[in-house]
């Protein structure tokens, strides 16, 4: 059996979906938009060493694979259509059970989000995966990096900084090891993100700006505040003392804890903004949810100094970071 | 100057479209289709060793990678509106010099088509180029693989196999070498394809069914064939003696010019099916056209064996291949 009869075997998928006009199979596949709707579209691309180790469970990477993306939706308050998949694939991944487990971890996920594999490409090569996501938005209500207004609440769904931890156990840093207690917990959030589908479906009309956090909470916000061009103040007393820092984050040293908090990357949780006046309708809907939504500060105006992020304490006074804290965003080329 | 910096510099454009909603620079960016038209989505994946060399030219790698999705497009009937871009760039790609030819043989061409790069994704890791195109069709009129009708017309667009006539030149193959003549005028077909988006236009509402030649005229051929199920009788005299068969490919030996018009890939033309009634409408289109569109055969009823590709001569006739001839397609596990 080759390869692409695996690929066929695995992957073509030809379920009825109200979007896919034509799926899998052709030059190209067609898709419509309900009416009234626009059709939101982003890609990711993930590489070994990078995004994932090499002895990565191919179904946790399938999963994974699609949730970034997925995540991209959310943050958009878009709802997830279809998805194109393209492989380059090394001996290793093109063992019949290797590509199984993938292909079951990334259509489980899709199938749980009504997402359709519309088309792919493969082809031999050092192992990557990219895909390419598009979902469907009412144009008026997506959730823009530039809509936070000055005066709007702050936010973060669920918690932070559990992925950057199982990461640095599994690479034996921050005096961790992969024996340790901490993977068990955070190793799931980092192998295995939950995309904040409903959520972002929940937050249109009622957020202004949203972006998930892929990089870490200020790279991410700092994207908000820059195409926003405002400013914003993060309680980070209110994050540290909220549901928004697990409690194995928070045990942590101090310094640690702050990074993987307000650093730490491929959380896939959503940052967003909403004004004063939907308080009570997000504290309504989050009866509603199996996750957190955390107030943890407020948008300014963007001073001189243009857009930036301060970071205050519980009194409003500037929050003083101990030594060891590293701020920088993940950076993919690092 | 930073990779991400050098990415936004580069590829970063902002030009008002009618189909982008929202470009570059959320977490996703907005695409809407005309009233009545759907989506076609496709994407292809590139890695070095397989559709380029190390040493590949940057202009004319920029242009290929987006060339063969435009390929997709002209082969639905769809005109281009919008692709992402992920990138996976070693070392030396990641040299300014390196990305600002390449964006510019990329960027060049999307603006040809009025194509709009409307995201990405950048990382460092082996050398990879995704991208994902979207186009925009008449529900209707989309030109699928699954259309072809009994009675049908078979023809191609241009000319066939000088792209693997340049590929043998250049890894020295079939007796030819980097220094023969014939890499001057077939070097341009293999770095630098041109899709044939205005043919894929002018063909809706005549044709039937179409593919690109993207894997070799039988491969492509083939599928058409498989979507529809029909087969066909192609006139192997025809097409060697048209201007389908470009002098440089007529003039090797037999078996090597059989090889390159019939499994020769990385061509980028269009196959396609038409009814008899269309041929005057054909005809009349390719006066417009500075490409030629050759009768190469017909479509017959697919008989108990299933779905095959008759080789026949100038008599109707099975067509005696010369020993030597290649006829599988372009495998890119091979």
């Amino acid at each position: 059996v080759g390869e692409f009869e695996l690929i066929r075997q695995f992957f073509m998928q030809h379920q009825p979906h109200p979007n896919v006009v034509l799926g899998n199979g052709d030059d190209a596949a067609l898709l419509q938009a309900a009416p009234g709707h626009v059709l939101a579209v982003s890609t990711d691309m993930l590489v070994q060493g990078r995004h994932f180790f090499a002895d990565v469970d191919p179904y946790a990477l399938g999963h994974k694979a699609l949730a970034v993306n997925l995540s991209d939706m959310a943050a958009m308050g878009a709802k997830p259509v279809a998805f194109t998949l393209a492989l380059a694939l090394d001996a290793a991944q093109r063992q019949p059970a290797w590509l199984q487990a993938f292909a079951a971890g990334l259509l489980d996920l899709a199938q749980t989000h009504g997402c359709a594999l519309v088309g792919g490409d493969t082809t031999a090569g050092p192992f990557n995966v990219c895909i390419t996501i598009m979902g469907e938005v009412p144009a008026a209500q997506a959730l823009k990096r530039s809509a936070a207004q000055v005066g709007d609440d702050l936010y973060v769904t669920g918690d932070l900084g559990r992925a950057r931890v199982a990461l640095e156990a599994l690479r034996s840093g921050w005096g961790l090891h992969p024996q340790h207690e901490v993977l068990a917990s955070c190793r799931e959030r980092l192998e295995r993100p939950t995309p904040r589908i409903q959520t972002g479906l929940a937050l249109r009309g009622l957020a202004h700006a949203c972006a998930d956090v892929s990089d870490g909470l200020l790279a991410d916000l700092g994207h908000i505040l820059h195409a926003s061009g405002v400013s914003a103040q993060l309680d980070v007393d209110a994050l540290f003392h909220s549901p928004a820092c697990h409690p194995q984050v928070r045990a942590l040293p101090r310094h640690q804890a702050l990074t993987a908090l307000l650093a730490g990357g491929d959380d896939y949780e959503l940052v967003l903004t909403a004004p004063a006046a939907a308080r009570a309708a997000l504290e309504a809907l989050q009866t509603q949810w199996d996750v957190p939504l955390t107030r943890i500060g407020r948008v300014l105006p963007a001073q001189g100094h243009g857009p930036r992020c301060e970071l205050v304490n519980a009194q409003g006074q500037p929050f003083a970071l101990p030594a060891g804290v590293e701020l920088q965003g993940f950076d993919h080329f690092a």
